[in-house]
């Protein structure tokens, strides 16, 4: 059986599902810059860095998805009649998404409706925020000795209370990884100490992560709540001791004063 | 405070602690290529894809790391020696390793070991094999009312017994991912099942993901140790209902066939 590769030529009348990665412009793949360069309509999530669409300098770019943090399920079926009608009318399309589009990216309802109209389509990977994010911030999300497994959360306000969270799974992974919103930070850290985790375990807070405005609050589970005020959603959120070793590594990582000018146009 | 951009100036005397992605040229990432452009001393893991290697027009090309699946202490220590002296000399060193150098790539043990000998580093994040390796057999970890939380897990032998892996968290993550060799398969599978998952879960075993040799095996926690005879360590390993996906997916990406043309130089 051959393996979708994710190189070759670039068709028309396709969709190309493409990871935009965590916002740096330099953590974009080849295969989507190569994919970009040759498309002929960009429909792009509107948290991906507009630095990134440079690469698409031939498409028509159209801003689509979510707002204000929760997808709404008539624009996602807007978003997928799109790109069907654009890839029926001969067109390279591409569906450029922040991260990757088979991690919390819809990637996967959205090739679901591609099958359905018998649009060919390939998946671009792109690098996932919830580690690249915390590497920026100097956090590795595994690291020998500290932590040998992590699990990634998400949860929008609708589902979280029922069974969108297994706390008690989050409380006891060495790493816990949450994609929320800041607002819901106190809801985690109740949770998560009543499922038993150490109120002194680490924890460290990063919004717009790897952009040039990129914050951070490192604290544990019985301040953080209080460190992170004033900081805006969407956020990475990492619970474990890995977070111990941002404190040494990312001031160590080559800065903007070590360099001596500014680094990147993010 | 100034983030650690993934962008700028390449600096000689320094240490650029790089993903290569999952072993697809077309998912190394801008910066990875920048980089390895201007590099003068490579490292690479010995699994990352030679075709990558291609980038680093100028440099010298060193593999080192682990054979056979396990690092070996003093070649670790090695490796760390060999990073520092060399930008010490001042090289622009690149340290390629294998998806993310972070995600189960020691490379917070390299960064720390820059840290205490004053060697200024950077960490290039990559595409990380867990979730590209699945995504080229047609799999996302995440899916909305199937999965929207995931964890990953690996372990060498020496770990395995004992903390390694907390079976009761796998048996119950909607998607789990392991990063092992096959043939540590019935133990996973074993492991799971007594830990109360239940026996019919889809698992998918991929080999060489993303490569033009992969090779996957699907089935479920009853009879995927049969089906996965012959196929060769190392795999990505995902279970759960997210597996379901891959057959509609996979087949459905743009293939070889339908290029009319061989797709990559993988």
């Amino acid at each position: 059986m051959s393996a979708p590769l994710f190189g070759g030529p670039v068709h028309s009348g396709c969709v190309y599902l493409v990871g935009a990665g965590p916002g740096d412009p330099g953590l974009l793949t080849l295969r989507a810059a190569e994919i970009l360069a040759r498309a002929d309509l960009v429909l792009f999530d509107r948290l991906v860095n507009p630095a990134i669409l440079d690469q698409a300098s031939r498409a028509r770019l159209c801003a689509v998805g979510k707002e204000g943090g929760r997808p709404c399920r008539n624009r996602q079926h807007r978003i997928q009649q799109m790109m069907i009608a654009a890839a029926h009318r001969g067109l390279v399309v591409v569906r450029l998404k922040g991260g990757d589009p088979f991690v919390f990216g819809r990637g996967g309802e959205e090739a679901l409706a591609l099958v359905q109209a018998r649009i060919p389509f390939e998946v671009v990977p792109g690098v996932s925020s919830f580690y690249s994010v915390p590497a920026a911030a100097g956090i590795p999300v595994t690291h020998r000795g500290l932590s040998t497994a992590f699990a990634v959360f998400t949860g929008h306000e609708a589902e979280f209370g029922s069974s969108g969270i297994p706390w008690d799974l989050a409380a006891r992974i060495p790493t816990a990884i949450f994609l929320m919103g800041v607002r819901r930070l106190p809801q985690i850290v109740e949770e998560l100490v009543r499922h038993g985790r150490d109120p002194a375990t680490p924890v460290a807070v990063i919004a717009r992560g790897t952009r040039k405005d990129q914050e951070e609050r490192t604290g544990n589970l019985k301040d953080i709540v209080e460190r992170s005020r004033g900081l805006q959603a969407p956020a990475t959120i990492v619970v474990g001791e890995v977070v111990r070793l941002g404190a040494v590594l990312h001031a160590s990582q080559i800065s903007a004063a070590l360099a001596g000018m500014p680094r990147g146009a993010v």
